[in-house]
């Protein structure tokens, strides 16, 4: 038995019996030999309450100060779960990030981890500890000051946290019971997932799938450390991610992993971009010094007659205003006719290795698209991905008809999902 | 102009008003020309709640997990504070216990302060910021751990760094303007003191008045820093405690300083102590054992015709029960006849280094006593302190009168005292 990481989100330890309930799974864990490193979340909802004071005293409350009262959040939370650990009859102590050694740059409210130095938590394993360490939040290299990593911060934490102490696994405890072949809200047939490669569970990320994010997957593919998914709420296996599936993990679905779709995008068009050598560039250009991050972009064929094209490009919602004025201001110098801007979309997207090698996944998922009535706007491919952007009106049938046009479809009638329902 | 430290407590800081309120003030003082570093203290019942989570999760809550628990409140109050000041336009940095170099013991809940090393605070007032401290805490010199300073740590904390600053002076603000001859809400006539001398002070501290804490005037004494007690709520001079008064502070009553009262002791009488050598020292090893704090301590004269005493002695009520059994269990070595335990007791004070060359304070003191109808059932002096014990019911009473005798009563009818209230 080795060391493992676990990690528990916000929603575990909503209150005093979440939070008790975590500690005896915690000691469960020490109990069965592991050595054990906890990584937690604030509690439910205290970094919206936090960021509300903050909204109340200053209207640009962003940087140091920030990141220094959002960590007050972990700190209640770590301290109490290794109480709670501590009244089981379990030896516990709780870390900062700064105590764990989560050495970041200086980007507050997103800053990078750049080293993982935890002498003090192996110190604390050594003597027979259960170590509790606080999520989302470091200390600057240079400047010693107190970070913190921003959205999903906490999981790269444990990660990071594996991979520096050579765990045997990072465990992600979580609402739902694992990663599924599509949104059980939307799909009711939709199946958990035993096992699925860093590789598609990087895609799935980026396209919409929110049970982990891209960045936490980047960083467990780089050191090679396995995720396990699971509920806090449940005993129940949750979905591995890793490298290769072990010999007892279930490989259902080796073509297509699953169907993820997003709306959080719009869809800007340049609409009459002369066809000539460093116009999409200098479109680009422009959107790029907004700092504006692109997610897909398609130029269509050029009409013959007018020398004029058009590009389409989709990118978060919240940055579409950014865009618009960054393309009018660089407009004289581009030369197009119009801009046009499109929030009802939406982006499903197909994700699996199998796909490489097995032709006609293509065009089966364009004919369940056909065949549910939904028109497709926008394509965009990768080896192991395909993406369209239809109406958001579409999303959910069009989910539904990929996922069962892929045989994804479970034989029950509906998914048993949410563990924290107690279903 | 100098360096100033200013402490806020938590009532001053208790929401988002009182923290923009409070950043006008700081910022009023960076203005005049000073350098400024303000140490706070967690909003409101923030501390309160926190305890309560704990209790929650664990019956058996102290430790080092309930130091990283509680330090959470200054940590959110101290961000916030810092952000207002940066809204209205001026530079300001907070720093945990830890960052701004307070070390302490590893008495976790109740550390001690060893050493202050304020290098990043130099560093920040230098660059031109504002420096917020963290009230209330510390890390332990040996373990690295962050460690509380238990009751009144704040005060202490703001102490502390201005000996460490070498400040010109330690402004504490609170919620009443200052230090009363009397406490205002028995004795309406009471008047706030001006100047006021470390001496006299620590034994107000430790007769019962609430506004200073006995610990951090004898830090500020022991480091010659002058302290300015006064209200966060008016611009009105508060009561300054020093060494000697400057030429501008008003030394009304050089006799008397005030009139000090406590409800909180109870009396303890041992009743049939042989009267010989060692017994008293038995008793009181049996005390000190069982780690309770004495306050005053009387024995009797010794009845010729039995050889027996009683001896008496008071101390904090929440005492009493541990007290009782520490003798009891002594019983059999001691061998006393019984114990009495009163605690409708109250302890009457009389403070000020001017009795010392005056005599005729102590016949003063009791006739005014007497002439009220009040009973005196304990003595106990010091060079600038008389204190007596009476029934509880009497002390307003007793209070008034000793107040007027002395002639503190202010000419107005009703003290002018809580800026809170906006009078």
């Amino acid at each position: 038995m080795g060391l493992v990481v676990q990690k528990y989100g916000g929603s575990s330890v909503a209150d005093a019996e979440g939070i008790k309930r975590v500690a005896k799974r915690i000691v469960d864990a020490k109990k069965n030999g592991h050595q054990v490193v906890v990584v937690v979340s604030a509690m439910g909802d205290t970094t919206d309450e936090l960021i509300d004071l903050a909204e109340q005293v200053s209207p640009i409350p962003a940087g140091r100060e920030f990141d220094m009262l959002l960590t007050a959040g972990e700190r209640i939370s770590m301290a109490l779960l290794a109480m709670a650990i501590k009244n089981l009859g379990h030896e516990a102590q709780s870390f900062t990030g700064s105590q764990a050694g989560v050495i970041t740059d200086s980007v507050h409210n997103k800053a990078r981890i750049i080293d993982v130095t935890p002498g003090r938590i192996r110190t604390a394993l050594d003597e027979g500890n259960i170590a509790i360490v606080a999520g989302f939040q470091g200390v600057s290299q240079d400047k010693k000051d107190i970070t913190t990593l921003g959205r999903g911060g906490s999981d790269t934490t444990a990660v990071a946290l594996a991979a520096a102490l050579d765990a045997e696994v990072c465990e992600i405890y979580t609402d739902v019971d694992g990663v599924f072949t599509a949104d059980p809200r939307v799909v009711k047939k939709a199946q958990k997932i035993d096992w699925i490669s860093f590789e598609d569970m990087l895609e799935l990320a980026a396209s919409g799938s929110k049970v982990l994010l891209h960045r936490c997957v980047e960083y467990a593919r780089r050191y090679n450390i396995p995720i396990h998914v699971r509920s806090s709420f449940s005993g129940l296996q949750g979905t591995w991610v890793s490298n290769e599936p072990r010999g007892d993990q279930q490989v259902e679905h080796a073509i297509i992993s699953g169907v993820a779709h997003d709306v959080s995008e719009a869809k800007v068009t340049v609409v009459g971009v002369p066809d000539k050598p460093g116009e999409a560039a200098a479109i680009f250009r422009a959107i790029a010094d907004a700092q504006i991050n692109l997610d897909m972009v398609v130029q269509n064929v050029s009409a013959a007659s007018t020398g004029l094209t058009d590009i389409s490009f989709t990118l978060p919602k919240a940055e579409g205003r950014k865009a618009i004025d960054a393309l009018e201001k660089a407009r004289p110098v581009i030369g197009f006719d119009s801009l046009r801007y499109d929030d009802q979309i939406a982006k499903i997207s197909l994700v699996g290795a199998g796909m490489k090698t097995n032709p006609g996944v293509t065009a089966t998922f364009f004919e369940a698209l056909s065949d549910a009535g939904v028109n497709i706007e926008l394509i965009s491919t990768s080896e192991i991905r395909i993406s369209v952007v239809t109406r958001a009106d579409d999303v959910n049938e069009a989910v539904r008809a990929v996922h069962s046009a892929f045989g994804l479809d479970s034989d029950s009638d509906e998914a048993v999902v949410y563990g924290g329902t107690g279903r």
